[in-house]
């Protein structure tokens, strides 16, 4: 297997069998170096200089938006709008759109594998506007069956928050099926992609989302930049959501004109830097190329999964196929709190996440409280992931059973 | 006069000369370098990860918080917000604070030489709830009289944003006056601190400012860093702008549980690097002093504006002291265009701002339409100074006239 760690200053030399990045990447020396390289060379207010280092600093800007338009095979760079991060992106949909276009009597529909951050702007959507909040069910194993999208769907679903990959679950949803379902009853559709963004290729025109998120630093960029997709002609209609510089024609006393797209929804001191760092990751993780991602992460979990499966009282929670899982695995042990657990790792330097992962009411659904999650990525090595099934194995025993 | 210059990789075997420092600081070696070693050795998603990287990302993040706690001599560290910059900042505060406590036959008061960002949001407030806007009005000079304070404070007054340092005029508004005033009258009061925080100390409670908001990349951060002081009681009361990750205690399909402060305004993935970079952004400003910086800023201030004195058809906008100018020149020349006078500097490699600053309505108030800003920080050196006089000097002989 290639490794790639060598790419990693934290990987390269460290003991550490990094298992928690689906909360967040590390960051490959090339996007260090990238974002170090703007604030040394380029680094300047971008949109605003009229001088050569301004307009170095927008030229460099505007080339991040081009990159991730490409990314995500979206038809214009304007529709990419820079935010902080996913939650971020999607607040901006809920009080733009959503508190503008949503009124009683409609129904918004949030997948029951949502992110935290994908059900509570619409918790605030539905009661502000009087809108209902309808749930799209998924099986025990984490799965949208045909029946289960063709029921939540009705005339009334005027909107839909749905995720391409659960953080819990990582099986890929069928996000062009609900997508095309939604639409057939005139709804909108916005696509959390946080999860899938760093593991799988995304193309907004293919999936027909209105909308789509995702943050930079699962990506490998730095923290503090992410992306919302928005189609032209919704992001046009849209109010702006934060107001303030760059993001005007002109301001009197009274009142403003606002900007054309995408400057109109990135008021404020842009972030420069973070952008050119999540350009750089891109760029990396291009140079990898997703078919070299995928192999390397399926044949991890694969392994993974077959060692976990092999030991007593561990069960991973759902799709039993390593390759429905894109490096994320949930699983709980009998009789060990997922705590006690991330700790005995934390010992031999495994970092696993442990927790109700942001996703309280999927878990409430699939009848656990919290859970266990090691996530692999591709710089992952076979050795992180053996020394996760050594230490798991001992789990129980260390905690006092028998067996 | 102290060379800082060797301290910036990005001036110091440069040619030119940075004098946009009012639009974004350079940064310091030691400010890349941190937030690389962030990423290069405590890097996890802070607050979330049991394991030791995580609980070392948080420490790094809490500890950024306890600086900038320090550096606005607040009280307590939970009244510190992360955000993206001060734009977010005073948004954050218009939707959570305004919009739910303002109402039609209430006033807000907002100084005429606010930057747009803390002038559209209150727009914003003021549509959705029937608020009335009412302008502090400032003099030809920028200054704000006691009577123009006096006439502008009503029984009605329940908010007023103001400006420390206006990014037009420099001088330090007296704020304390003001706030000492609206709290007269049972007002609260925001303070835009974004040009104020590189140069002058803060003390949020010898001003008794209710909430305060600068940016870190003005103050030599990296970008996409910002913070919001609010004091801890109104904080508490207001509810959660953003929602997402990280800022509940517990979620249903109903509803949610939000955190305490100050997580309860940080929604989302936090940007750790960013935070840590102003660590380091603030330890490097500590390490010079506010009375060096004051000191040479002042001097070099007090250079330019004597030799563009002696130039004719040059007027410097607001005082004619230099030392309330905290490096800021806004400048007209009689028959230039300040976008002609911007470019001819940038063939000289002098770095200046042209246009409106983001301060429409001030620069409408002041009768001209568009100026030339050179804003000077501690790091400039006396040949930036006189290299920008130098080319000013020709300027009208450039474009034609004879004199």
């Amino acid at each position: 297997m290639t490794d790639y760690k060598k790419d990693f200053p934290l990987l390269k030399d460290s003991q550490v069998a990094y298992l928690d990045n689906a909360a967040t990447a590390q960051r490959p020396l090339a996007v260090l170096e990238a974002e170090k390289a703007f604030y040394e060379k380029y680094n300047a207010n971008p949109l605003r200089g009229l001088y050569e280092l301004g307009m170095e600093a927008t030229d460099r800007y505007e080339k991040a938006r081009d990159t991730v338009r490409d990314f995500l095979h979206a038809a214009k760079s304007c529709e990419i709008i820079f935010t902080r991060n996913t939650t971020e992106s999607i607040n901006l949909v809920a009080y733009s759109y959503g508190l503008n276009n949503l009124k009683a009597g409609d129904e918004i529909l949030v997948g029951i594998d949502s992110h935290h951050s994908n059900l509570l702007p619409w918790q605030m959507v539905a009661r502000q506007t009087g809108a209902a909040i309808k749930f799209l069910e998924c099986e025990m194993d984490g799965s949208f069956t045909d029946e289960a999208i063709e029921n939540a769907v009705t005339p009334k679903t005027k909107f839909a928050a749905v995720t391409h990959i659960s953080n819990v679950i990582g099986r890929v949803n069928p996000v062009e099926k609900i997508i095309e379902k939604i639409h057939g009853v005139g709804g909108v559709v916005l696509v959390d992609a946080a999860q899938s963004a760093p593991h799988i290729p995304i193309d907004v025109q293919k999936m027909d989302a209105d909308f789509l998120a995702f943050s930079g630093h699962k990506l490998m960029a730095p923290m503090g930049i992410g992306v919302l997709y928005g189609k032209e002609n919704l992001l046009n209609a849209m109010s702006p959501f934060l107001t303030g510089g760059e993001m005007i024609e002109s301001v009197t006393r009274e009142g403003a004109v606002f900007a054309e797209l995408p400057h109109k929804f990135e008021a404020g001191t842009v972030n420069g830097g973070g952008a050119w760092g999540l350009k750089a990751a891109i760029d990396y993780l291009n140079s990898i190329g997703f078919e070299a991602i995928e192999e390397k992460e399926n044949a991890l979990t694969a392994l993974a999964m077959e060692e976990l499966k092999k030991i007593p009282h561990v069960h991973v929670i759902g799709s039993q196929d390593p390759k429905e899982h894109n490096g994320i695995l949930n699983f709980t042990v009998d009789g060990v709190h997922p705590h006690d657990i991330a700790s005995i790792l934390d010992g031999a330097h495994v970092d696993v996440r442990a927790g109700h992962h942001c996703a309280q009411p999927l878990l409430a659904h699939l009848g656990v409280m919290v859970t266990t999650r090691a996530s692999i990525s591709f710089y992952n090595s076979e050795e992180d992931v053996l020394r996760l099934i050594e230490q798991v194995k001992n789990i129980r025993r260390l905690m006092g059973y028998d067996e």
